[in-house]
Formats: structure tokens, sequence, C-alpha cells
């Protein structure tokens, strides 16, 4: 055949970008690699955390796809669909409003998995991710604005819910990011005179009966009894049941109020491969140990998203782990076997069985198990270090990493808030029984949607102190856009009676809509006048038609 | 008097800065201040082009400002107003809806300016400005997404547009834009294998005869002959008046198709100032030589919002230019004067006249006319690196520019598109005569509201090729609503007959809106019915009663 291979690959992560490297290297001009990720980088997982406190700089942990695997076609673009029939891949449109379509002669699908918080009301709204260059900047920009906040918060309890960090999930992504969380407060607090040690908290919360499945129970003890001795709060068979602005509320009923929820887990295979017409247990995507997918000749699955048999392998550990060392093998593997099926040779099955674990524990202490041996502070920090620092695509990465974690010794932790972009206008947010939205008194800054659940209105009589219910609120209802039409403060407290979905929109959004939709305006003002007459008082507030 | 001079700064620019610091190193336990400013971070202006090329780490510019004032006051809020009558400031909630108010004995407004594009149809939605760090680093983003897409695009009308920078104002910021822009974008291009070097166009547009008025006419032109030289159009006596996504207009009828637009001009003082009961020129607050503003014992102002008298100058220059060096040295005449005011000694008139200029042109190369000498080429541009980087508040920006600088000798430019936070769904848009918002066939990812001016609605018949006027939507009209109602392509083109300015909801948020807000889904669903129905091809569309 004269033309060459079209290869798609879809996903940007290690399974990805190395499977593309691989297939260039080996298929040389025989093959034409296009690969579809959202980012135009790979991000180096496991130093992510480091992000948090600043010790490897914003960017350090990123390499540019490009410069790993010049010869292949980046689509820095969405994945929008897969027509497995006429074997094309359908992303979304760029500056120009039209889909890009692209053929393939083989699929290879390394999407990787995704936070999925289904099940777990306010979890989506009010807990962060931590699995994407994005989520660790984010955390990063919110932890130094909860800082900011509690220096100048005078209430207790407000500042206290303030300096309540709680990460969800003791598996490594956990650990490592509450003790470098821990290790970031702790040396920004001098930057902020009025916070003391004392007043902050950092509570991991696992479901089992000790952190760190991923090692023995020797190593795990020992990373337990080291964070508890730092005062990180370890709370074992703690499982996460539902979040708000205000608290994390544990499956036991335990209710911990903070402004900081960091949730690792649970993991779920990307959405996208939920939609392919394809065998899965679970999401993940059925292979064989040639990391093809069952009954297609042209598809293979890899990384995360992919449900990977151990040849040679039996009973629990029969399948390949979701780690970088499992992908990165596996991308080779796959890459051969591409090219195999092409020229009808005989495939080769995925074998690696894995190197070993390593953890950092931050200060300088770490916990690592590797080819059967168990080391324990310093020297498995080091070893953590030395074992991913050469591991980090690029000479690039290497000496930035390298220079960062030099003046990391003697400079202090940077507490510079980046703004990129603002955020969305319009949120989803969560409220439990009991919670007040807003005050009497507030400013008003947003308006409300109810979705799911109750609201109660009250209203406090300035000179009496008298407290009088005016009216209960339900799904379809909306409230709030009283103080923003007249630019007032809240007239009445908004306290959730059953646990409730809201959608919220922010007041300059809420203008542009209200200003330029009639339709929305003409119903606004109508609620707003209604309310507004001295009659309203006792009579609740009118309904927008549930249909 | 037993308790302290409360004093409050507006603004954490250097004239904020900087006051703070004298006011606390000269008043001792005399005085508290507190600072309010959006970010907590001082930004070193006159390193924020680099942060376009990466040639300076993307926080390098910045410098916490609580390391450099440690015993003020930060607040992270937006100042929301002033009441002079009761000398309090009220500010932007924090996670409370609750405003923070601060009393004052003394008021320091310190704003800035901001970018204004008002009266210029578009500019608001389409150009970039070149102000915050955010700007700096929203403009990187944008340019590396433009090479992404680029790098993809096969039509070449298309294409020449991603790759066509526009930068308008040939001041001293519009002349490093558009120099750091060119070098970061021929670097990059080894990255971009399809992005040969003569399809990029750089233009500079000025509305007078030459550029860099900042320094005198040899070097002016020197800078020209220069960027003219490395194959950047400098088109003189232009001067911007609309702009879409697709392109910008100068006021004589000229178009340039571009992707990219970035405008350094006009500045404005802060809005909030014009809120002020103050005295003005031109938005700027009217000082005395000693830095109070006209009729006010405890009010002050400085820096570019401020119109600072120069004591003993007469003519053109009777007035401070809005540079670092002359808010620096306000800074410290402001902080003088208001301890002296508390003691009833007399005040010291602002004098400075200036050091002299200096501009970064790209390439190790620069002009610089300092103290009556005037220098070019490289000894400027080392000067330039000299003299700015002493000037780098605290040590750690120093060390971290310093090293990047280094590395920037050796290593490749950075291209990883950093995302923080995910963009706002509802935009505003500007549109001119003929050109299309969408095109038959394209796929629905926004619906759009017209604020201002009138499209008409075409379709083309798929057999004959036929092209039909559907409707004329005006101020009021909606319109995309049926591809995402119906998940289905655009079935008609929609195209500006009248300049035109509209709301652009993203289908997410659209989605959202119409899922939980009965009164927009009913009216968005009989519209999309009623333009459904076959016979509705020949009526005008339903619109919505603009009362």
């Amino acid at each position: 055949m004269a033309h060459p291979t079209r290869i798609v690959i879809l996903g940007g992560g290690f399974a990805g970008v190395y499977a593309a490297k691989h297939l260039l290297r080996r298929g040389g001009g025989r093959v034409q690699v296009h690969l579809v990720n959202r980012e135009n980088y790979l991000v180096f997982q496991p130093m992510l955390p480091e992000v948090i406190s600043g010790s490897v700089g914003i960017a350090d942990t990123t390499t540019p796809i490009r410069r790993l695997i010049p010869h292949a076609h980046l689509h820095m673009r969405d994945v929008e669909g897969v027509n497995l029939a006429e074997r094309h891949v359908i992303c979304s449109p760029g500056f120009q409003p039209r889909p890009l379509i692209l053929p393939y002669d083989h699929l290879v699908i390394a999407l990787g998995n995704v936070t999925d918080f289904r099940g777990l009301p306010g979890l989506a709204e009010h807990a962060m991710p931590f699995k994407t260059h994005g989520d660790a900047l984010a955390l990063r920009n919110h932890v130094i604005r909860v800082l900011e906040e509690a220096d100048a918060e005078e209430r207790d309890d407000l500042r206290s819910r303030l300096l309540t960090f709680v990460v969800a999930g003791g598996g490594f992504s956990g650990v490592e990011v509450v003790a470098e969380l821990h290790d970031f407060v702790r040396r920004a607090l001098r930057s902020y005179p009025s916070i003391t040690r004392a007043m902050c908290r950092f509570v991991l919360l696992h479901s089992r009966e000790r952190i760190l499945p991923e090692v023995d129970a020797k190593l795990a003890l020992y990373a337990q009894d080291l964070l508890r001795r730092r005062g990180i709060e370890i709370m074992l068979g703690a499982r996460l049941s539902t979040a708000t602005a205000q608290h994390a509320a544990l499956a036991d009923g335990t209710k911990i109020a903070c402004a900081t929820l960091v949730a690792t887990v649970p993991s779920h295979p990307n959405p996208l491969c939920e939609a392919l017409d394809l065998p899965k247990d679970r999401g993940r995507i059925i292979v064989d140990e040639h990391l093809r997918v069952q009954g297609h000749v042209n598809v293979w699955a890899l990384g995360d998203c992919a449900l990977v048999p151990l040849a040679g392998a039996g009973g629990e550990s029969a399948y390949a782990p979701p780690t970088a060392q499992h992908a990165i093998r596996e991308a080779r593997t796959a890459a051969i076997n591409i090219l195999a099926a092409g020229q009808k040779s005989p495939l080769e099955p995925f074998t690696f069985k894995g190197l070993g674990s390593l953890c950092a524990l931050g200060h300088r202490r770490g916990v690592a198990q590797v080819m059967g041996v168990r080391l324990a502070g310093f020297p498995a920090w080091f070893l953590w270090r030395t074992v991913y620092w050469s591991k980090l695509p690029g000479i690039q990465s290497k000496v930035r990493v390298g220079l960062s974690w030099l003046l990391d010794l003697f400079l202090p932790p940077d507490i510079v808030q980046l703004r990129v972009g603002r955020s969305s206008g319009i949120n989803h947010e969560h409220f439990e029984p009991g919670q007040a939205v807003f005050e009497q008194g507030d400013l008003g800054d947003r308006v409300y949607i109810i979705i799911r659940g109750r609201a109660e209105v009250e209203r406090r009589d300035e000179q009496s102190g008298e407290v009088q219910s005016l009216a209960v609120l339900e799904a379809g209802h909306y409230f709030g856009e009283m103080a923003l039409l007249n630019r007032a403060p809240r007239n009445a407290t908004v306290r959730c009676v059953e646990a409730m979905d809201v959608l919220s929109i922010e007041k300059g959004e809420f203008g542009s809509l209200i200003a330029h939709l009639d339709v929305m305006r003409q119903q606004f003002e109508q609620t707003a006048d209604a309310r507004r007459a001295p009659a309203a008082a006792a009579i609740p507030a009118p309904a927008v038609p549930k249909t």
C-alpha cells in the first residue's frame, strides 16, 4: 500500500503520547499519527502535588506534546464522538464553528479517567478534584484566597472554618496532597501574621482501616504515624457523603466545617468511553492481552480507561493497575501490535509486572516499595526525587524542576494568586437543611433558581426582633432577584429546609440576561413587584409554573 | 492621641504599595495602614511584555504585597464605593456575603488607570487589553491557541487570518508587546512544522506620524527601522475604529483580517474615580503640589489616576506623566505629607523631574534616553535589563528573573497553554454588516440575543443551491437555539445586516438555564416549534416583544 496507515489516538496522557512516540519511531514513514487532546501539554502527574506548594514552578510539570512527538499531528480539541462503523472521530470546533472529522485506519483510545462525583450530593459543586494541572492551580489559588480571607476574619467560627483543609482519599494522591497542603500553609503563615499554626486544621479522610493501600501495612503505618505527628488528623473508616460550601459530611453523620475540600476519589473512566459501543467492565474498555478491543480488529485501548489483563498473572492482580509505569509499557506494546497487525505478523502480549511504588510525604520524607525492598523516611524521599526527576520527559523540564528544587531550599514559598480569565458566572450549588443561602442584611450578589429541594423565606422585624416565615420555595422557584434589581441588601433570610440543589447566577451575568432577554426581565420584574407589595409579606412568593 | 492614625490606601500598584511602605517606615506605631487591592501581588509592569514570550517565568514579574509591606493590613477585595462624608470605604464581600467597611482618618487613592474601549464598537468584545498580569497570560494563551489552530488549518484565508497579529498603540507598551509577540511566534514555529515564517504577519498601528512619543525623533526612527527590518509592518496615522472576531477596522475603512488584536490604548482613569465626588480633569483627580485633593484635608491621590502638578515646571510638562518612576516618588511625598498633616507640620511639594525612558525592542536591542544621553541597540537593551532588574522588588524576584533570563539563552520557548478555571459562558460579541454569525451546516455551540443592530436569516436549498431569505432579526430577538435544542447542525445562515452587538450564551450554560428556568424554556421551545413548522420558512421568526 502506498498511502501511510492513519492512526488516531484519543488522549494526551502517558498512554497516548508514548503510543504515538513508539508508533512514529518504529513505523517511520509507514504511519501517520493524529493525537487529539484538550491541552497541548502532557502533565507529569507524579509531581502535580508539588504545584500546590510551589516547590516546583507552575509550568514545570508540563511538557509540550509537540516537543515530545514532533512528527505527530496534534489536534487541541475535545472529542465529541467516534463513528466506529465509518471509522472516523468527530472533534469539537476550533475558531470556526465546524467539526473536525478525523478518519482512521486504527483507533487508539487512551482517554484516562476522570473524577466522578455522581451520587454524592454537593461534591460536584463544592469539592475540588485533583487530576489535572488546572485542578492543581485552582487548588493553589483557592488556598491562597482562604489564607487572605482568614487573615482578616474576626469571627472565630468563620476563621476556623476557613482554616480547615479536608482531603478525601488516603491513596497516594490524597496523602501527597494533604502533605503538600500542610507544608505550604505552614510555610506561608509567615506572611499572615494574624493566623497561628494552632488555628489550622488538616484532615485526611480514608474509608478503610489504613491509608496507602498501594504499599504494605508496615510502610502505611509509618506514613500514618509521621503525618499524625505533624498534626494532620487521619480519620479512618470515614466515608465522605455530602458537601456544601460550608462543610463536608461523612456517612456516619459527622460534619466538618471547612472551606477547602479536596476529593481524590472516586475515579471513573472518561464519560466519552461510556458513549462508545464497545465491551466494558465497570466503565473500563475490555481488551485482550494484545490491548486490542474485543470484537474490533482496528480499535485499541490502553491506560486508565482500559481493563488490561496481565498475561500469565492470576488472582487479584489479574489486571494492570492504573499507574503511569503501566501506561508507558502498554503504549509500547500497543504500538508494536498495531504495526504488526498491519503486516499480519504475530502480536505481542502485555506482561509488565510493575516496578514498585513511591509516595512522598513532604518534609523530605517518603515511603517506597521497590522490587521487594521497603524504604521509609529520607532514603525513600530521595529515591522518589531521583526516580521521578529522571523520568521527567525532556531536558527542559529536568533543568527547570532541578532549579526549582534548588531555589525552594532557600526562598520562601510564593503566595501570588494568579488570575487567568474570570470564572463562570453560572454555578451549581448544594445546600443541606438548616443552612442559610443568605441572610437578611447581606449584600446581594447572586440570583438562585431551585433545581431540587425546598427553602424557607424568613424576615426578622428590625424593631421587635421577631422572625416571621414568609414563604416556602421549591423546585422551579427562584429567589434573590430583589436585592439585585433594587441594588439593596437582602430583605429576608432564605434557609434550606430540604436538601437543595440550586443554579446560581452572578449579578453581572444576571444583569446581562435580564437587560436583553425581555421574557426573563418581565418575569423577574413581575415577581419582584409582587414580592415588594406591602401585603405580600404573608403571601407565598409567586411561583414560576413547573410544567 | 492614643489611637493610631488609620490610613486606607486604594490600589496595590507602585503608588499604593510604596505609599504604604513609606508610611509604615516613617510613621512607626503611629499609623495603621490598610491597603485594598483585587490581587495579593504587585505586578512589575516594565517586564509584563516578557511574560508573553516566557523569557521571564509566569509568576516572576509578580511580588506578594504581604512580603513588601508585612505590617500593613491587606484586603484582597474590590472597592465598591467610598463615603467621603462618613469617612469609610466599602469593599466587596469575600466568602461571606457581607460588605467590608473600612473607616479611615486619611484616604489615599492610587487606583491607576484601566483600558477603556468605550465609543469603539467591538473593541471591548474582541480586542485584548494589556494592563494586568492576567491580560499578559491571556494573550500568551491566546497566541498559543492560534498557533495550534493554524497548524491544522487547511484553508489559506483562514490560516492567514489566524497568523495575523495586530497591536494598536505605538507607545512603549505597544512597541514592546509587538516585539515580544514577534520573537515568541518566530521561536515557537519550530514546534509547528506546517507554519512558515512567511505566513505570519505582525502589524503595529499608531495614530501619529512616528512611534514612541516618549523619546526623541532620532531614537523613534531607529526603533521604527529596526522593527520594519524584522518584518513588522508599522502603519502610521492609523486609528483603530471597530473590531469583530474576524478583523480589525481602521478609521479610514481599511480592514485587517486577524485573530489577535491587542489594544494598548486608550487608558482611562479607574471608573471608580469617576463615581467619586472629587474635582477631576478628564477623569484624573486634581491634587495640589502636596498630592492632597482640592477641598479635602484628608484625601490624597497619586499615580496614574491623579493629575499631579510638577512644582516649578511650566509649559507642556506641567503635570507628572503616568510612569512607575513618578508613582514611586509621589508615594514618598504623599507619605511624608500625610504624616506631616497629622502633626500640623509644613508639607513638602512634589518636584521629581524624571530620570528618562527605556524601551526594549526584543532580540537584545532597545532605545534609551536617560538624563540627556541617548542610547540605541545593544547598550540600551543592556541598560534596560540592568535598571529594571535592580528595580525588581524583593530578592526572590531578582533571583527568579535572573535564572529565567539565563535559561532563556539556551532553552526553547515554552508553548504550554495553561488553563486556570474555565472561561465565562456568557459573552458579548460584535458583528459588522456582511459578516456571518454562523453558517448553515455549522455545529451549534451558542445561542445569540441581539442587543443592537439587525441580522438576516438565509437558507440555502441543498438541491438547487438557491438562497432564500427567511427573516430579519433585530434587537430583543434571539437565534441559534434550534441547533442546540435539537442537537443538529445549523439549518440556516445568520448574517449581520446592520452593525450588531449580541449576547451569546455557550451551550452548557444555555442548557442549565433552559433546564431549570421554566419561563425561559417555554419561550425558547415555543419559538423553536414555530420555526420548525414547515410553513415557517417564509414567516418572520417570532419576536420576543420588546417593551
